[in-house]
């Protein structure tokens, strides 16, 4: 860790704990050992020694947390968008899976990965790995060289899926597990996260193994929850004494409570699920664009801000084509819109604000939840929050005039890609 | 014009006259006097002295079409996307339309808009410009010189807007469209199109001359129909004898029939309406995004397109926020399988190639229909059409392996900005 300590001044945006939007044109942006000391329109006499970066007529914010995406699906993206959930999975996803048996080919496609996750705009994820060890924990050493923060999990799966990427049995895949998270101890920047695959593709007897792993290791967990109404059905069959998707997770030990936990989608699920993952402090990862190019609707994010469920944004490659979680901002704005206009007239859409927390402290608040002695939360600039910063120039998004600095935050979100980025800063450390 | 005859090699996609995606790898596209004559695996020895412009391992597609965008509205693009249609005229649109009655503000935004399509994949556009004669002949004027392809409008509007854009009256409109179009004559790539608002912009006078004007000058004409649910409320009020809001436009001789027309948005046309559109011939320019924007829904592309209505798509800036019709084709896909999704499973989703073709050939053969003397058919490489081919480079689109050609179109698609674009003709000319 080779973070000192600095300050930068620029025209600062970033949400406050009680989900306001600050902004400071012209302000000081102090970090300290990897932490923020705060953000200031005028800079504090004690922090006067400190070396400045000169970031003046830039935007600075927060990084952006990508809460759910599929590490070995970025070579795919935007290939294959006309099926839906399950045919996707059989004809795609699967197929490209099971390449990552080959270390070689795994190289190649994590490093195009990681070099253009360095350019965007996203400093957190939480990945979903493939079965394979050997890969996942060559994944992780590139990320862990690349000074991006992750959780990243080695998938789990010993039924419903191709041979050529099923686990042999519970025991072979509890023993894979295990040798993975042996070999995790040294990483920094990239931790461990459970990740079974979703109800269908895992019997009871891997479920078992994994919550006590859990339990003895407290480790943070993510999976698959409500995404699509046959994928649904589907789980109903499979577990008829559960109340719903989620309840059949929570028989399993592994839905919340004490166990930090991620369920990506949520997009149809009913009010007795709602209540569970407010109780239960489940973090839902909204996926937009993968909900529309999936044909799986959209989640009810109105509803669940305010049932109290905890929610970040997640890209969703390759369900989703775009990486960048700016993207995922302006595709939850527009859907929410839809689900007004088309659904409900008393739900009311998601405004800017909103949805630059949930990219922000929203999905940041993850990082500070489960990142034990590793990492803080992340996404503010309030004091004690990891120390993540993009500095985007908008000089090259044309407008006649200079607009307020609300609405420049507005306009990099529908419209910057990683050209416009400066800089970026992972815990005090610059990345690009 | 000095376009002269030329061969391009490379990977050739576009679509047919019976709507089929076609794909040549390594073919060869031949440009004779500004129009195409042809897309072959093999050349045909009678051109073979021509000069060849060598894109081998590039795309060539057509050139998109954009049936309907407001050239004003550049500037302010993605910002005040939190508010619905008439709130985001009253407060963003009129305030910023009425600037350009200021020719040095009208120039520096103009100048600006134009620049940036050069680079873009778009080479057909639809502009709405604003009432103001000067400005408009002056987008007209940069227009012209840069090559791209356009009808543009002088904006009609003698009620319902604020005092600083309203025409004094109908008089006054008429007497401005009417200096406006003597002064038009001399442009050979941007041609004029008649353009009232909407419905509620207009007084019947108004109306009664632009639809003499209309006869006299065989002009074609754009509007706007059915967008949002309270502009249709208003329209009913107004025009209290006509059946729906399109038959307020047939009533007022303006709809289509003898008049090449462009109906932008069409989001809740009743079946009468729909049936109207396809038996005039009336064009629909389908604006997924503005109407996700703006809150105003989800057109039903899928019976348009079974209905016979002729259709393309529009970007619709500023209430959409991207000027790329590549965009406008993901959105189009993404929300027709919402649409499926959540208002009847009965309707299919578009498929890739069926935007594909909405974003080339369906547009483009508005400029076919309307063009004149001055511009053929545009977007497909059949003999006969106007020769406008975008090159994309997308290897800097990574993945780990090349996908077949039909998947490396959907990629772009999905994932290309200009920086992919490595060149652009618009009728044999290079452009960009």
């Amino acid at each position: 860790m080779e973070h000192s300590d600095f300050i930068l001044t620029g025209d600062i945006c970033f949400c406050e704990t009680q989900r306001a939007l600050k902004t400071l044109e012209g302000g000081f942006l102090v970090c300290l050992n990897g932490k923020s000391a705060g953000a200031f329109p005028r800079l504090p006499d004690e922090y006067a020694s400190l070396p400045r970066i000169d970031y003046r007529g830039k935007l600075i914010i927060p990084g952006l947390t990508d809460l759910h995406t599929h590490a070995p699906q970025y070579g795919f993206r935007a290939l294959g968008m006309d099926l839906e959930l399950l045919e996707w999975l059989e004809n795609r996803t699967f197929p490209e899976e099971a390449r990552y048996r080959n270390l070689e080919y795994a190289r190649r496609a994590y490093t195009l990965l990681v070099e253009d996750l360095k350019k965007g705009p996203n400093t957190r994820f939480c990945f979903f790995a493939t079965v394979h060890t050997p890969a996942t924990l060559l994944l992780m050493d590139l990320l862990e060289e690349s000074g991006l923060v992750s959780f990243t999990g080695k998938v789990n799966m010993d039924r419903n899926c191709p041979e050529s990427l099923r686990e042999n049995d519970a025991a072979a895949s509890l023993a894979a597990t295990g040798e993975w998270l042996e070999r995790c101890g040294a990483y920094r920047n990239t931790r461990p996260i459970l990740t079974p695959r979703f109800i269908p593709s895992c019997t009871d007897e891997l479920f078992r193994g994994l919550a006590e792993i859990q339990k003895e290791q407290k480790l943070p967990l993510q999976s698959h929850l409500s995404e699509n109404k046959k994928e649904i059905a589907w789980v109903r069959e499979l577990c008829p004494e559960s109340k719903n998707y989620g309840d059949a997770y929570a028989r399993r030990d592994l839905f919340g409570g004490d166990v930090p936990t991620i369920m990506a989608h949520c997009v149809w699920p009913g009010d007795d699920e709602i209540e569970a993952l407010a109780q239960r402090g489940v973090f839902a990862a909204h996926c937009p664009q993968s909900n529309m190019n999936l044909s799986s609707g959209i989640a009810p994010v109105r509803r669940l801000l305010e049932a109290g469920v905890p929610l970040g944004l997640g890209s969703d490659v390759a369900g989703g084509a775009h990486a960048s979680i700016f993207r995922a901002m302006t595709d939850a704005i527009q859907v929410s819109k839809l689900r007004r206009a088309l659904v409900n007239e008393h739900e009311k859409a998601l405004t800017l604000e909103e949805a630059f927390y949930l990219a922000t402290a929203g999905g940041g608040a993850f990082f500070g939840q489960a990142g034990g002695n590793f990492f803080g939360p992340a996404g503010s600039f309030e004091p004690g929050f990891d120390f993540d910063a993009v500095v985007v120039n908008d000089a090259g998004i044309a407008g006649p005039e200079q607009p307020p600095l609300r609405d420049r935050l507005e306009r990099i979100v529908y419209l910057s890609d990683e050209r416009h980025i400066t800089a970026k800063y992972v815990r005090g450390n610059r990345v690009a």
